[in-house]
């Protein structure tokens, strides 16, 4: 794992790898809190092809935290890749003289592969296409296992959007290194795609797909929601249809075990109530700053 | 003071508040030039849901003289509070998580306030809706300490557009906790709203509203002009009759007393004309910079 | 040089000044790598009219690795100069109260000569219209010297859009210090403004002009490919036929000397096949990160 170079895909990493970059969270935790200047000299280049506040911020205050420095662009409109038609090749071969680290999110399936392999210095995959967003997938693991103390033996329910969402496709792909019980809840038109089911399934792991989201949360230790999104129905009827079924409210939570714990990639719109945010089951909150622990860790085994 | 935990608004500070921001601005006159590297550790976040280069450029300053770090967004349409129907309060929430202190703009009446219950770290109101700006007021009570030696004694106009300027809004309740005296001068469509000029009244001061710029200017030891936006105006022609009569000139300044200053919040347009920028009673470019001073003592007396 | 001020023009510059800008930056090339902490009280404005993802990051990568510290907008549309209809007058004695030196890229020839007027504090002119580029012509001349260990001597070909490019013009101007021969090549109706060729030949230059790429490349020791935009063409058909013609391709390379230097101002869209960039002459990857150490050198001269 000192051999970490880039982070692309979940499916280049091994559950010793896993195990490796979430134990290094851990160890971040403390410095998260009182900073560093370990990285005082590094310069880490955010390239976001598509907005993303979230991502962008908690990977900037990972690396400010660190003591490093940070440049970039926050959206492609105000990159020359947007208007002048550069190829993502040459605008990684430029960026990589400016930077120590580059930090790339990307509407194109496969972008941050090209990237690597275009590249001299090491890259993070922060969002490719609707296939990968790997350190999503590694910060919701250590919230499941800061917040639980183990991720083995656990029944996990992916629910929501598993077909367009990218964030579960990689969780998906990571669980498959545990010893878990998958349930995904989606409607029809969102089940997840049967690659990833086949691959938790061929890694030994036990896989349900259910309907609604009251089986889901039945027996559930982790309930991992996602947003619906309006404009993946053709026909807004049907989304008004699915969409209350799929919403996480209160008296949901009241039927949940005590030490269940609620995530959620955020940003959230309806599909979990306001009412939950005050549960202790409601840990989406905690787990953004698990995410800034997390690519702290990343960051560090990599520039390390 | 020791307690100043957010910046919401102005009537959350009592003089004796006032005050003391003002003497830590004085003291921060001196770091403002030498630099400082006392919150190197430190983050603030900069959520500019409405674009202005002026303030957020004016706090990132600050905060780095003090040595801090900034992240943030620039405008809504690269966050995802834009795209994705986050609200604000999930915002907070989960940017709390990336830094040590915010600085919110937003075009929303009471947004700052929504940001502070929500937070749990500090938040400073950098503009909020058409109803307050307090940190612009604190900058403009600074400048006149500094430029005039007094607060108290002074008689003070204020003109232009006192409906829709959060700027002279915040200023005039921070007026109300001083001993002056106030002219008030505006277009009849842009008078200042019954409740502040109650607010005044009711704390003792002397306020008079005048129709124009030649009876706002006479006798003012302060006169603080701000910008009529077309925008305000169904009727394009009464715009046009209106502007011309709150433009200041060079011949309205050499009407005036030789230690009058000028201020304004800017930007510009053509209220006051390239040939009173040379005059010595124009201070309108000195006050931005007491605005970074001011900034570096709000941040220094919240963070310290 | 201790007197360097402003950068603002390459007419400003006397052949002394080139050459120990180019000294300067020869002598960054160990702290572009080891970084250093000799600016890092000092503010760096970055006010980017025009959106320009590689000359803000590479300014940017130059300012970080001395140390110093960045604020400013990447494109207009961020900034009150955009919307609020603010003069460049104003937004520069705004700004110029925030930081120490101010980089600037704007739309509109003279628009730096006029930031220079009215700042106090150091201006560089990161692209102003169509006319100058100096930092861009600087780092070219940086690296035909440290990749030929000359100017003088040489034979330089430029090619493409000579006319529109304010790259070309910046370069021309520059190379009339040093003895060299130079190679204008580009299409009828992109020729370079006989201005410049005046200029160039006053200064005892040998400068001929060619109607295809084939000439430019014979015998030349630096082969300095631009761009070619569509929009500059009002027939879509003369574009097309143009096109082609300056398009370098690896067959052309092949008839180039071994020592020959391929320079490009990036971004490239399709005037360089991607076949090119393996060869030994294709330098402009190299040159992306020499415009890092020539800015760093600019910055030192400049706060130094």
């Amino acid at each position: 794992m000192g051999e970490l170079h880039n982070l692309i895909s979940i499916h280049d990493l091994s559950r010793e790898d896993i195990d490796m970059i979430l134990e290094c969270a851990q160890k971040m935790e403390d410095i998260a809190v009182k900073r560093s200047k370990k990285y005082s000299s590094k310069i880490m280049a955010c390239l976001f092809f598509e907005a993303s506040t979230r991502t962008r911020l908690s990977f900037e205050s990972a690396m400010i935290r660190l003591g490093g420095r940070v440049l970039g662009f926050a959206d492609v409109a105000a990159s020359s890749a947007g208007g002048k038609g550069e190829t993502l090749a040459d605008t990684i071969r430029t960026v990589e003289r400016y930077a120590d680290i580059i930090v790339i999110r990307h509407p194109l399936d496969g972008s941050a592969r090209v990237a690597a392999e275009f590249s001299e210095i090491p890259i993070i995959n922060a969002g490719s296409g609707s296939e990968e967003h790997p350190t999503q997938a590694l910060l919701d693991l250590y919230s499941i296992k800061k917040m639980r103390g183990t991720i083995d033996g656990l029944s996990i329910s992916l629910c929501g959007d598993l077909k367009y969402g990218r964030t579960v496709h990689s969780l998906g792909m990571a669980l498959a290194c545990y010893d878990v019980k998958v349930k995904l809840a989606a409607p029809t038109a969102l089940k997840m795609k049967p690659a990833i089911i086949e691959e938790m399934k061929r890694a030994g792991i036990e896989v349900i797909q259910v309907d609604t989201l009251d089986e889901a949360i039945e027996d559930a230790d982790v309930v991992y929601m996602t947003r619906i999104q309006k404009e993946r129905f053709p026909d807004r009827r049907e989304y008004d249809a699915v969409k209350g079924k799929f919403r996480l409210t209160e008296p949901d939570v009241k039927r949940m075990k005590e030490d269940t714990i609620i995530l959620h990639p955020l940003p959230r719109v309806d599909e979990i109530t306001a009412d939950v945010d005050s549960t202790p089951q409601a840990k989406y909150f905690d787990q953004v700053y698990n995410g800034v622990v997390t690519r702290m860790a990343i960051l560090d085994l990599i520039l390390g």
